[in-house]
Protein backbone atom coordinates (compact mmCIF):
# COMPACT_ATOMS: atom_id res chain seq x y z
CA UNK A 1 0.00 0.00 0.00
CA UNK A 2 2.90 2.32 0.15
CA UNK A 3 6.36 1.81 -1.58
CA UNK A 4 8.51 1.93 1.85
CA UNK A 5 9.43 -1.41 2.87
CA UNK A 6 10.72 -0.70 6.43
CA UNK A 7 10.02 2.20 8.15
CA UNK A 8 12.08 3.89 10.19
CA UNK A 9 12.06 7.08 12.52
CA UNK A 10 15.20 8.48 13.85
CA UNK A 11 17.65 10.66 15.22
CA UNK A 12 20.19 11.16 12.33
CA UNK A 13 23.72 12.20 12.90
CA UNK A 14 22.66 15.63 11.32
CA UNK A 15 20.73 16.42 14.28
CA UNK A 16 17.37 16.24 12.98
CA UNK A 17 14.52 13.75 13.04
CA UNK A 18 13.55 11.95 10.08
CA UNK A 19 10.90 8.98 8.72
CA UNK A 20 13.07 6.77 6.55
CA UNK A 21 12.77 3.58 4.27
CA UNK A 22 15.82 1.56 6.74
CA UNK A 23 18.76 0.42 4.26
CA UNK A 24 19.95 -3.39 5.52
CA UNK A 25 23.50 -5.23 4.64
CA UNK A 26 22.53 -8.52 2.09
CA UNK A 27 21.19 -10.96 4.27
CA UNK A 28 20.13 -8.82 7.39
CA UNK A 29 16.74 -8.65 8.16
CA UNK A 30 16.55 -7.32 11.95
CA UNK A 31 15.71 -3.59 11.30
CA UNK A 32 17.81 -2.10 14.64
CA UNK A 33 20.87 -2.86 12.48
CA UNK A 34 20.20 -0.06 10.05
CA UNK A 35 22.62 2.81 9.69
CA UNK A 36 21.54 4.56 6.82
CA UNK A 37 17.98 4.74 5.55
CA UNK A 38 16.41 6.76 2.68
CA UNK A 39 14.43 10.33 3.76
CA UNK A 40 11.06 9.88 3.35
CA UNK A 41 8.91 12.52 2.62
CA UNK A 42 4.85 13.45 3.27
CA UNK A 43 1.98 12.00 5.37
CA UNK A 44 3.01 8.57 6.16
CA UNK A 45 -0.18 7.20 5.47
CA UNK A 46 -1.18 9.36 2.60
CA UNK A 47 1.43 9.18 -0.34
CA UNK A 48 4.58 9.07 1.53
CA UNK A 49 7.56 9.15 -1.26
CA UNK A 50 10.85 8.03 -0.61
CA UNK A 51 13.79 10.39 -1.90
CA UNK A 52 16.92 9.88 -2.73
CA UNK A 53 18.42 11.61 0.55
CA UNK A 54 19.73 9.02 2.30
CA UNK A 55 21.00 10.12 6.08
CA UNK A 56 22.73 8.43 8.92
CA UNK A 57 20.86 6.68 11.44
CA UNK A 58 22.17 7.79 15.19
CA UNK A 59 19.16 6.42 17.04
CA UNK A 60 16.09 4.95 16.33
CA UNK A 61 13.01 6.26 17.67
CA UNK A 62 9.57 4.52 18.06
CA UNK A 63 8.57 3.99 14.08
CA UNK A 64 5.35 6.13 14.48
CA UNK A 65 5.47 9.75 16.58
CA UNK A 66 2.45 10.13 19.05
CA UNK A 67 0.55 12.17 16.98
CA UNK A 68 0.79 9.39 13.93
CA UNK A 69 -0.93 7.05 16.66
CA UNK A 70 -4.53 7.54 17.70
CA UNK A 71 -5.87 4.18 19.23
CA UNK A 72 -3.74 1.63 20.94
CA UNK A 73 -5.42 -1.66 21.26
CA UNK A 74 -4.52 -4.77 22.75
CA UNK A 75 -5.51 -8.82 22.85
CA UNK A 76 -5.06 -10.34 26.06
CA UNK A 77 -4.67 -14.43 26.60
CA UNK A 78 -4.25 -14.44 22.52
CA UNK A 79 -1.80 -17.37 22.67
CA UNK A 80 -2.62 -20.63 23.46
CA UNK A 81 -0.07 -21.89 25.66
CA UNK A 82 0.23 -18.76 27.26
CA UNK A 83 -3.98 -18.76 28.60
CA UNK A 84 -2.81 -22.46 29.62
CA UNK A 85 0.15 -20.92 32.08
CA UNK A 86 -2.37 -18.62 32.99
CA UNK A 87 -4.62 -21.00 34.01
CA UNK A 88 -7.43 -19.45 32.14
CA UNK A 89 -9.39 -20.89 29.35
CA UNK A 90 -9.47 -20.07 26.09
CA UNK A 91 -11.00 -16.89 25.06
CA UNK A 92 -14.30 -17.45 22.91
CA UNK A 93 -13.79 -13.64 21.20
CA UNK A 94 -10.66 -11.23 20.99
CA UNK A 95 -9.76 -10.27 24.52
CA UNK A 96 -10.00 -6.20 24.38
CA UNK A 97 -7.76 -3.94 25.99
CA UNK A 98 -6.05 -0.58 25.84
CA UNK A 99 -2.45 1.43 26.22
CA UNK A 100 -3.01 5.40 26.23
CA UNK A 101 -0.14 6.80 23.21
CA UNK A 102 1.65 8.32 25.82
CA UNK A 103 3.01 4.55 26.91
CA UNK A 104 4.42 4.29 23.20
CA UNK A 105 8.20 4.16 23.83
CA UNK A 106 11.05 3.42 21.25
CA UNK A 107 13.44 0.63 20.39
CA UNK A 108 15.74 1.68 22.56
CA UNK A 109 14.52 3.47 25.56
CA UNK A 110 14.03 3.11 28.77
CA UNK A 111 11.40 1.23 30.55
CA UNK A 112 10.86 4.19 33.59
CA UNK A 113 9.70 2.38 36.90
CA UNK A 114 7.53 5.39 38.41
CA UNK A 115 6.99 5.04 42.38
CA UNK A 116 3.71 4.13 41.93
CA UNK A 117 4.88 1.09 39.45
CA UNK A 118 7.38 0.38 42.42
CA UNK A 119 5.16 -0.27 44.88
CA UNK A 120 3.55 -4.06 45.00
CA UNK A 121 5.14 -6.93 43.34
CA UNK A 122 4.93 -8.02 39.14
CA UNK A 123 6.94 -6.04 36.96
CA UNK A 124 6.83 -8.04 33.83
CA UNK A 125 7.60 -8.45 29.93
CA UNK A 126 5.35 -9.42 27.18
CA UNK A 127 6.98 -9.88 23.61
CA UNK A 128 4.41 -9.06 20.88
CA UNK A 129 3.23 -8.82 16.96
CA UNK A 130 2.29 -5.39 16.65
CA UNK A 131 -0.16 -4.47 13.40
CA UNK A 132 -0.37 -0.82 12.27
CA UNK A 133 -2.96 -0.57 10.25
CA UNK A 134 -3.00 1.84 7.04
CA UNK A 135 -5.97 3.17 6.32
CA UNK A 136 -9.31 3.43 7.80
CA UNK A 137 -11.70 0.00 8.58
CA UNK A 138 -14.57 -0.43 9.44
CA UNK A 139 -16.85 -3.61 9.16
CA UNK A 140 -14.22 -5.39 7.26
CA UNK A 141 -14.46 -8.93 6.13
CA UNK A 142 -11.87 -11.41 7.06
CA UNK A 143 -11.12 -12.05 3.52
CA UNK A 144 -10.17 -8.74 3.06
CA UNK A 145 -8.55 -7.74 6.86
CA UNK A 146 -5.02 -7.94 5.88
CA UNK A 147 -5.30 -5.27 3.19
CA UNK A 148 -5.42 -2.42 5.44
CA UNK A 149 -2.64 -3.44 7.44
CA UNK A 150 0.53 -1.07 6.75
CA UNK A 151 2.83 -3.57 8.32
CA UNK A 152 4.19 -5.18 10.97
CA UNK A 153 6.65 -4.52 14.25
CA UNK A 154 7.14 -6.19 17.82
CA UNK A 155 6.25 -4.57 20.94
CA UNK A 156 6.73 -5.28 24.56
CA UNK A 157 3.39 -4.73 26.55
CA UNK A 158 5.10 -3.85 29.85
CA UNK A 159 2.56 -4.70 32.53
CA UNK A 160 2.70 -4.49 36.53
CA UNK A 161 0.71 -7.48 38.09
CA UNK A 162 -0.31 -6.05 41.17
CA UNK A 163 -1.87 -3.16 39.82
CA UNK A 164 -3.17 -4.93 36.43
CA UNK A 165 -4.88 -7.85 38.53
CA UNK A 166 -5.47 -7.80 41.92
CA UNK A 167 -5.84 -3.73 42.76
CA UNK A 168 -7.07 -2.51 39.18
CA UNK A 169 -10.69 -3.45 40.23
CA UNK A 170 -10.48 -6.19 37.61
CA UNK A 171 -9.64 -4.12 34.55
CA UNK A 172 -5.97 -4.32 33.39
CA UNK A 173 -5.69 -0.39 32.56
CA UNK A 174 -3.67 0.67 35.50
CA UNK A 175 -1.27 -1.58 35.81
CA UNK A 176 -0.33 -1.17 31.59
CA UNK A 177 -0.42 2.16 31.06
CA UNK A 178 2.38 4.33 32.45
CA UNK A 179 4.55 6.56 29.90
CA UNK A 180 7.20 4.30 28.08
CA UNK A 181 5.35 0.94 28.58
CA UNK A 182 5.14 -0.51 25.59
CA UNK A 183 8.42 0.02 23.58
CA UNK A 184 7.71 -0.69 19.94
CA UNK A 185 9.42 -1.30 16.74
CA UNK A 186 12.79 -1.51 15.78
CA UNK A 187 10.84 -0.12 12.86
CA UNK A 188 7.65 -1.62 11.02
CA UNK A 189 7.93 -4.14 8.15
CA UNK A 190 5.26 -3.39 5.28
CA UNK A 191 2.66 -5.95 5.05
CA UNK A 192 3.92 -6.43 1.20
CA UNK A 193 6.91 -8.11 2.78
CA UNK A 194 5.27 -10.45 5.40
CA UNK A 195 2.91 -12.49 3.35
CA UNK A 196 1.86 -14.40 6.99
CA UNK A 197 1.72 -13.02 9.71
CA UNK A 198 0.23 -15.99 11.54
CA UNK A 199 3.96 -17.75 11.13
CA UNK A 200 6.68 -15.94 12.62
CA UNK A 201 8.78 -16.77 15.38
CA UNK A 202 8.59 -14.20 18.36
CA UNK A 203 10.75 -14.15 21.39
CA UNK A 204 12.15 -12.37 24.68
CA UNK A 205 15.49 -12.42 25.78
CA UNK A 206 15.83 -11.21 29.77
CA UNK A 207 19.64 -10.02 30.51
CA UNK A 208 20.76 -12.07 27.18
CA UNK A 209 18.61 -15.38 28.62
CA UNK A 210 15.99 -16.68 26.31
CA UNK A 211 12.76 -16.36 28.58
CA UNK A 212 9.74 -16.50 25.53
CA UNK A 213 10.26 -18.26 22.87
CA UNK A 214 7.19 -19.18 20.43
CA UNK A 215 5.37 -18.75 17.04
CA UNK A 216 2.38 -16.27 16.20
CA UNK A 217 1.41 -19.92 14.73
CA UNK A 218 0.22 -20.52 18.48
CA UNK A 219 -2.18 -16.90 18.00
CA UNK A 220 -5.65 -18.11 19.06
CA UNK A 221 -7.01 -15.30 16.75
CA UNK A 222 -4.88 -14.21 13.77
CA UNK A 223 -4.14 -10.42 12.72
CA UNK A 224 -7.16 -11.20 10.01
CA UNK A 225 -9.88 -12.08 12.49
CA UNK A 226 -8.48 -9.69 14.97
CA UNK A 227 -9.21 -6.46 12.30
CA UNK A 228 -11.96 -8.14 11.15
CA UNK A 229 -13.51 -8.26 14.83
CA UNK A 230 -12.67 -5.22 16.45
CA UNK A 231 -13.74 -3.15 13.34
CA UNK A 232 -17.39 -4.29 14.00
CA UNK A 233 -19.32 -0.94 14.10
CA UNK A 234 -15.67 0.68 15.27
CA UNK A 235 -13.39 2.56 12.72
CA UNK A 236 -9.74 1.79 12.88
CA UNK A 237 -7.70 4.79 11.57
CA UNK A 238 -4.29 4.99 10.01
CA UNK A 239 -1.40 4.86 12.86
CA UNK A 240 -3.78 2.77 15.29
CA UNK A 241 -1.88 -0.04 17.01
CA UNK A 242 -2.65 -3.45 17.50
CA UNK A 243 -0.83 -5.33 19.92
CA UNK A 244 -1.90 -8.89 19.26
CA UNK A 245 -0.89 -10.78 22.82
CA UNK A 246 1.88 -12.69 24.25
CA UNK A 247 2.92 -16.45 24.21
CA UNK A 248 3.73 -18.27 26.73
CA UNK A 249 7.19 -17.76 29.19
CA UNK A 250 5.83 -14.47 31.15
CA UNK A 251 7.21 -14.31 34.13
CA UNK A 252 4.17 -14.68 36.20
CA UNK A 253 3.74 -17.72 34.23
CA UNK A 254 6.67 -19.16 35.84
CA UNK A 255 7.70 -21.47 38.52
CA UNK A 256 8.96 -19.31 40.80
CA UNK A 257 8.03 -16.21 39.29
CA UNK A 258 10.23 -13.96 37.58
CA UNK A 259 10.06 -10.18 37.97
CA UNK A 260 11.85 -7.46 36.05
CA UNK A 261 14.18 -5.63 38.62
CA UNK A 262 16.19 -2.15 37.82
CA UNK A 263 18.46 -2.33 35.41
CA UNK A 264 17.78 -5.17 33.77
CA UNK A 265 18.02 -5.59 29.96
CA UNK A 266 14.65 -6.49 28.11
CA UNK A 267 14.98 -7.99 23.89
CA UNK A 268 11.67 -8.75 22.43
CA UNK A 269 12.43 -10.23 18.64
CA UNK A 270 9.85 -10.51 15.77
CA UNK A 271 11.30 -12.80 12.61
CA UNK A 272 11.71 -10.60 9.84
CA UNK A 273 11.17 -7.50 11.92
CA UNK A 274 14.19 -6.99 14.25
CA UNK A 275 14.53 -6.53 18.12
CA UNK A 276 13.67 -3.68 20.53
CA UNK A 277 16.36 -3.96 23.46
CA UNK A 278 15.00 -1.55 26.74
CA UNK A 279 16.53 -1.22 30.10
CA UNK A 280 14.34 -1.21 33.20
CA UNK A 281 15.33 1.77 34.80
CA UNK A 282 13.30 2.79 38.22
CA UNK A 283 12.94 6.69 39.15
CA UNK A 284 13.77 8.05 42.24
CA UNK A 285 11.59 8.06 45.00
CA UNK A 286 9.25 10.63 44.71
CA UNK A 287 6.33 11.92 47.18
CA UNK A 288 3.59 10.07 47.65
CA UNK A 289 -0.26 10.59 46.90
CA UNK B 1 -6.81 29.37 32.06
CA UNK B 2 -8.09 30.29 29.33
CA UNK B 3 -10.64 33.66 28.58
CA UNK B 4 -13.02 30.87 27.48
CA UNK B 5 -16.01 30.94 29.21
CA UNK B 6 -18.21 27.97 27.66
CA UNK B 7 -16.31 26.10 24.87
CA UNK B 8 -18.40 24.86 21.80
CA UNK B 9 -17.65 23.70 18.31
CA UNK B 10 -20.65 24.02 15.92
CA UNK B 11 -21.69 23.85 12.38
CA UNK B 12 -22.97 27.67 11.78
CA UNK B 13 -25.98 29.23 9.66
CA UNK B 14 -23.17 30.15 7.10
CA UNK B 15 -22.09 26.42 6.24
CA UNK B 16 -18.57 26.84 8.27
CA UNK B 17 -17.34 24.64 11.45
CA UNK B 18 -16.37 26.33 14.26
CA UNK B 19 -15.06 26.84 17.71
CA UNK B 20 -16.54 29.16 19.53
CA UNK B 21 -17.39 30.39 23.45
CA UNK B 22 -21.47 30.33 23.66
CA UNK B 23 -23.50 33.09 24.25
CA UNK B 24 -26.35 32.65 26.43
CA UNK B 25 -29.33 34.19 27.59
CA UNK B 26 -29.60 35.86 31.01
CA UNK B 27 -30.32 33.01 33.85
CA UNK B 28 -30.13 30.44 31.26
CA UNK B 29 -26.95 27.73 31.91
CA UNK B 30 -28.11 24.26 29.47
CA UNK B 31 -25.32 25.50 26.68
CA UNK B 32 -27.38 23.46 24.30
CA UNK B 33 -29.69 26.57 24.40
CA UNK B 34 -26.96 28.61 22.76
CA UNK B 35 -28.21 30.12 19.47
CA UNK B 36 -24.93 32.34 19.03
CA UNK B 37 -21.76 32.06 20.01
CA UNK B 38 -18.44 34.38 20.17
CA UNK B 39 -15.71 32.87 17.43
CA UNK B 40 -12.70 31.23 18.81
CA UNK B 41 -9.17 31.41 16.75
CA UNK B 42 -6.04 29.44 17.38
CA UNK B 43 -5.20 26.31 19.39
CA UNK B 44 -7.82 25.91 21.84
CA UNK B 45 -4.84 24.69 24.48
CA UNK B 46 -2.47 27.12 23.69
CA UNK B 47 -3.16 30.57 23.51
CA UNK B 48 -6.93 30.88 21.60
CA UNK B 49 -8.58 34.04 21.57
CA UNK B 50 -11.93 35.32 21.65
CA UNK B 51 -12.86 37.55 18.66
CA UNK B 52 -15.87 40.04 18.29
CA UNK B 53 -16.60 37.67 15.39
CA UNK B 54 -20.11 35.80 16.30
CA UNK B 55 -21.49 33.44 14.64
CA UNK B 56 -25.11 31.58 14.87
CA UNK B 57 -25.63 27.82 15.48
CA UNK B 58 -27.04 25.68 13.59
CA UNK B 59 -25.79 22.03 15.25
CA UNK B 60 -23.64 21.77 17.96
CA UNK B 61 -20.66 19.02 17.24
CA UNK B 62 -18.97 17.62 20.14
CA UNK B 63 -16.81 20.09 21.47
CA UNK B 64 -13.83 18.45 20.63
CA UNK B 65 -12.90 16.99 17.34
CA UNK B 66 -11.36 13.73 17.00
CA UNK B 67 -7.93 15.02 16.41
CA UNK B 68 -7.68 17.47 19.81
CA UNK B 69 -8.72 14.52 21.98
CA UNK B 70 -5.47 11.94 22.55
CA UNK B 71 -7.01 9.57 24.81
CA UNK B 72 -10.33 9.07 26.82
CA UNK B 73 -9.92 7.36 29.96
CA UNK B 74 -12.85 6.29 32.49
CA UNK B 75 -13.37 5.47 35.89
CA UNK B 76 -15.78 2.21 36.42
CA UNK B 77 -17.46 2.03 39.76
CA UNK B 78 -17.19 5.45 41.41
CA UNK B 79 -20.42 6.89 42.81
CA UNK B 80 -21.04 4.55 46.27
CA UNK B 81 -24.98 3.63 45.33
CA UNK B 82 -23.93 2.77 41.54
CA UNK B 83 -21.40 0.04 43.54
CA UNK B 84 -24.05 -0.79 45.40
CA UNK B 85 -26.91 -1.18 42.80
CA UNK B 86 -24.19 -3.35 41.30
CA UNK B 87 -23.69 -5.73 44.35
CA UNK B 88 -19.94 -4.78 44.20
CA UNK B 89 -17.48 -3.56 46.51
CA UNK B 90 -16.36 0.41 46.93
CA UNK B 91 -12.60 -0.20 44.97
CA UNK B 92 -9.76 1.26 46.72
CA UNK B 93 -8.42 2.63 43.99
CA UNK B 94 -9.88 4.41 41.03
CA UNK B 95 -11.33 1.53 38.44
CA UNK B 96 -9.37 2.66 35.06
CA UNK B 97 -10.73 1.81 31.53
CA UNK B 98 -10.87 3.59 27.61
CA UNK B 99 -12.86 4.60 25.25
CA UNK B 100 -11.40 4.89 21.56
CA UNK B 101 -11.25 8.54 20.27
CA UNK B 102 -13.69 6.88 17.70
CA UNK B 103 -16.39 6.39 20.07
CA UNK B 104 -16.64 10.51 21.20
CA UNK B 105 -19.77 11.92 19.08
CA UNK B 106 -22.12 14.86 19.99
CA UNK B 107 -24.56 16.47 21.94
CA UNK B 108 -27.53 15.90 19.31
CA UNK B 109 -25.79 12.62 17.54
CA UNK B 110 -27.34 9.40 16.88
CA UNK B 111 -26.37 6.79 19.14
CA UNK B 112 -25.46 3.73 16.17
CA UNK B 113 -26.32 0.18 17.28
CA UNK B 114 -24.06 -1.73 14.32
CA UNK B 115 -24.79 -5.49 14.34
CA UNK B 116 -22.33 -6.46 16.44
CA UNK B 117 -24.14 -4.51 19.40
CA UNK B 118 -27.24 -5.78 18.28
CA UNK B 119 -26.44 -9.40 19.16
CA UNK B 120 -27.69 -10.47 23.26
CA UNK B 121 -28.97 -7.53 25.55
CA UNK B 122 -28.37 -5.31 27.75
CA UNK B 123 -28.22 -1.77 25.65
CA UNK B 124 -27.76 0.86 28.80
CA UNK B 125 -27.02 4.64 29.65
CA UNK B 126 -24.65 6.22 31.80
CA UNK B 127 -24.84 10.07 32.56
CA UNK B 128 -21.11 11.23 33.60
CA UNK B 129 -19.33 14.31 34.48
CA UNK B 130 -16.56 14.22 32.08
CA UNK B 131 -13.59 16.68 32.54
CA UNK B 132 -10.83 17.80 30.22
CA UNK B 133 -7.40 18.47 30.85
CA UNK B 134 -6.41 21.52 29.94
CA UNK B 135 -2.17 21.21 30.13
CA UNK B 136 0.36 18.48 30.48
CA UNK B 137 0.01 16.80 33.63
CA UNK B 138 2.40 14.03 35.30
CA UNK B 139 2.78 13.49 38.72
CA UNK B 140 0.58 16.19 40.20
CA UNK B 141 -0.60 16.07 43.60
CA UNK B 142 -3.83 16.32 44.42
CA UNK B 143 -4.30 20.10 45.97
CA UNK B 144 -2.78 21.16 42.58
CA UNK B 145 -4.60 18.84 40.30
CA UNK B 146 -7.56 21.18 39.40
CA UNK B 147 -5.28 23.48 37.77
CA UNK B 148 -5.05 21.12 34.88
CA UNK B 149 -8.29 21.27 34.19
CA UNK B 150 -9.51 23.16 31.15
CA UNK B 151 -13.63 22.52 32.10
CA UNK B 152 -16.18 19.92 32.52
CA UNK B 153 -19.23 18.50 30.15
CA UNK B 154 -21.45 15.68 30.21
CA UNK B 155 -21.28 12.29 28.41
CA UNK B 156 -22.85 9.22 28.05
CA UNK B 157 -20.49 5.95 28.50
CA UNK B 158 -23.08 3.83 26.17
CA UNK B 159 -22.31 0.16 27.14
CA UNK B 160 -23.38 -2.84 26.31
CA UNK B 161 -23.73 -5.27 29.22
CA UNK B 162 -23.33 -8.78 27.16
CA UNK B 163 -20.31 -7.78 25.63
CA UNK B 164 -19.14 -5.45 28.26
CA UNK B 165 -19.44 -8.67 31.03
CA UNK B 166 -20.08 -11.72 29.65
CA UNK B 167 -18.25 -11.50 26.41
CA UNK B 168 -15.30 -9.73 27.06
CA UNK B 169 -13.02 -11.56 28.95
CA UNK B 170 -13.24 -9.58 31.79
CA UNK B 171 -12.07 -6.71 30.29
CA UNK B 172 -14.66 -3.76 29.58
CA UNK B 173 -13.62 -2.60 26.20
CA UNK B 174 -15.67 -4.55 23.61
CA UNK B 175 -18.89 -3.53 25.19
CA UNK B 176 -18.39 0.25 25.31
CA UNK B 177 -15.91 0.96 22.24
CA UNK B 178 -18.61 1.37 19.16
CA UNK B 179 -18.31 4.29 17.20
CA UNK B 180 -20.50 7.14 19.06
CA UNK B 181 -21.05 5.23 22.02
CA UNK B 182 -19.44 8.61 23.59
CA UNK B 183 -21.70 11.62 23.28
CA UNK B 184 -20.61 14.53 25.35
CA UNK B 185 -21.29 17.84 25.55
CA UNK B 186 -23.15 19.79 25.04
CA UNK B 187 -20.09 22.91 25.45
CA UNK B 188 -16.90 22.62 27.86
CA UNK B 189 -17.86 25.08 30.59
CA UNK B 190 -14.64 26.75 31.89
CA UNK B 191 -13.61 25.39 35.02
CA UNK B 192 -12.81 29.10 36.36
CA UNK B 193 -16.90 28.96 36.31
CA UNK B 194 -17.45 25.66 38.20
CA UNK B 195 -15.15 25.70 41.18
CA UNK B 196 -16.71 22.88 42.96
CA UNK B 197 -16.74 20.02 40.26
CA UNK B 198 -18.09 17.35 43.39
CA UNK B 199 -21.13 19.45 43.59
CA UNK B 200 -23.17 19.01 40.51
CA UNK B 201 -26.58 17.22 39.83
CA UNK B 202 -26.11 14.93 37.28
CA UNK B 203 -28.99 12.88 35.69
CA UNK B 204 -30.79 10.64 32.99
CA UNK B 205 -33.77 10.89 31.00
CA UNK B 206 -34.73 8.17 29.02
CA UNK B 207 -37.67 9.19 26.60
CA UNK B 208 -38.34 11.86 28.80
CA UNK B 209 -39.02 10.17 32.16
CA UNK B 210 -35.86 10.15 34.54
CA UNK B 211 -34.07 7.26 35.18
CA UNK B 212 -30.94 8.34 36.83
CA UNK B 213 -30.66 11.28 39.44
CA UNK B 214 -27.64 11.72 41.30
CA UNK B 215 -25.30 14.85 42.35
CA UNK B 216 -21.21 14.51 42.17
CA UNK B 217 -21.33 14.11 45.89
CA UNK B 218 -21.75 10.49 45.83
CA UNK B 219 -18.44 10.37 43.59
CA UNK B 220 -16.06 7.52 45.44
CA UNK B 221 -12.81 9.05 44.04
CA UNK B 222 -13.39 13.00 43.16
CA UNK B 223 -12.06 14.78 40.64
CA UNK B 224 -8.80 16.14 42.05
CA UNK B 225 -8.06 12.63 43.43
CA UNK B 226 -8.74 11.04 39.95
CA UNK B 227 -6.20 13.54 37.92
CA UNK B 228 -3.44 13.25 40.65
CA UNK B 229 -3.89 9.14 40.82
CA UNK B 230 -4.12 8.77 36.87
CA UNK B 231 -1.32 11.02 36.37
CA UNK B 232 1.33 9.50 38.47
CA UNK B 233 3.81 8.30 36.07
CA UNK B 234 2.00 8.94 33.52
CA UNK B 235 1.58 12.04 31.56
CA UNK B 236 -2.05 13.54 30.70
CA UNK B 237 -1.92 15.59 27.51
CA UNK B 238 -4.35 18.33 26.85
CA UNK B 239 -6.98 17.54 25.36
CA UNK B 240 -7.36 14.28 27.16
CA UNK B 241 -10.72 13.30 28.76
CA UNK B 242 -11.76 11.75 31.99
CA UNK B 243 -15.07 9.60 32.05
CA UNK B 244 -15.59 10.02 35.67
CA UNK B 245 -18.01 7.36 36.37
CA UNK B 246 -21.87 7.00 36.41
CA UNK B 247 -24.47 7.15 39.43
CA UNK B 248 -27.62 4.32 40.38
CA UNK B 249 -30.23 3.87 38.13
CA UNK B 250 -28.48 2.17 35.08
CA UNK B 251 -30.40 -0.05 33.27
CA UNK B 252 -28.50 -2.78 34.53
CA UNK B 253 -29.03 -1.55 37.87
CA UNK B 254 -32.98 -1.63 37.79
CA UNK B 255 -35.69 -4.53 38.49
CA UNK B 256 -37.03 -5.36 36.37
CA UNK B 257 -33.75 -4.21 33.87
CA UNK B 258 -33.95 -1.54 31.59
CA UNK B 259 -32.54 -1.85 28.97
CA UNK B 260 -32.30 0.85 25.34
CA UNK B 261 -34.20 0.27 22.63
CA UNK B 262 -34.30 1.41 18.29
CA UNK B 263 -35.56 4.96 18.43
CA UNK B 264 -35.21 5.78 22.46
CA UNK B 265 -34.41 9.21 23.25
CA UNK B 266 -31.35 9.50 25.96
CA UNK B 267 -31.04 13.32 27.76
CA UNK B 268 -27.95 13.12 29.98
CA UNK B 269 -27.60 16.10 32.09
CA UNK B 270 -25.22 18.43 34.24
CA UNK B 271 -25.79 21.19 36.50
CA UNK B 272 -24.37 24.54 35.27
CA UNK B 273 -23.13 22.45 31.72
CA UNK B 274 -26.92 21.75 29.58
CA UNK B 275 -27.62 18.05 28.46
CA UNK B 276 -26.78 15.79 25.70
CA UNK B 277 -29.38 14.70 23.73
CA UNK B 278 -29.16 11.24 21.44
CA UNK B 279 -31.40 9.10 19.98
CA UNK B 280 -30.59 5.56 19.49
CA UNK B 281 -30.54 3.94 15.80
CA UNK B 282 -30.07 0.60 14.98
CA UNK B 283 -28.37 0.29 12.15
CA UNK B 284 -29.74 -2.01 9.40
CA UNK B 285 -28.60 -6.10 9.66
CA UNK B 286 -25.24 -6.60 7.87
CA UNK B 287 -23.12 -9.47 6.85
CA UNK B 288 -22.31 -11.43 10.04
CA UNK B 289 -18.22 -12.49 10.54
Amino acid sequence: MSSISRLVRFLARDGLTYYGDAILPPGVSDISKATTARVIKGDIFDRPYVTDQIAEVKKLLAPLAWEDIKTVRCLGLNYEQHAKESNLPIPKYPVLFYKPVTSIAGPSDDIPISSMAQEGEGLDYECELVVVIGKEAKDVPESRALDYVFGYAVGNDVSHRDWQLKRGGGQWGLGKSFDGWAPFGPGIVSSKLINDPGALNISTKLNGETVQSSSTKDLIFGVAHAISFLSQGTTLQPGDLIFTGTPQGVGMGRRPQLWLKDGDLVEVALQNVGSCVNRVVYAKPAAKL
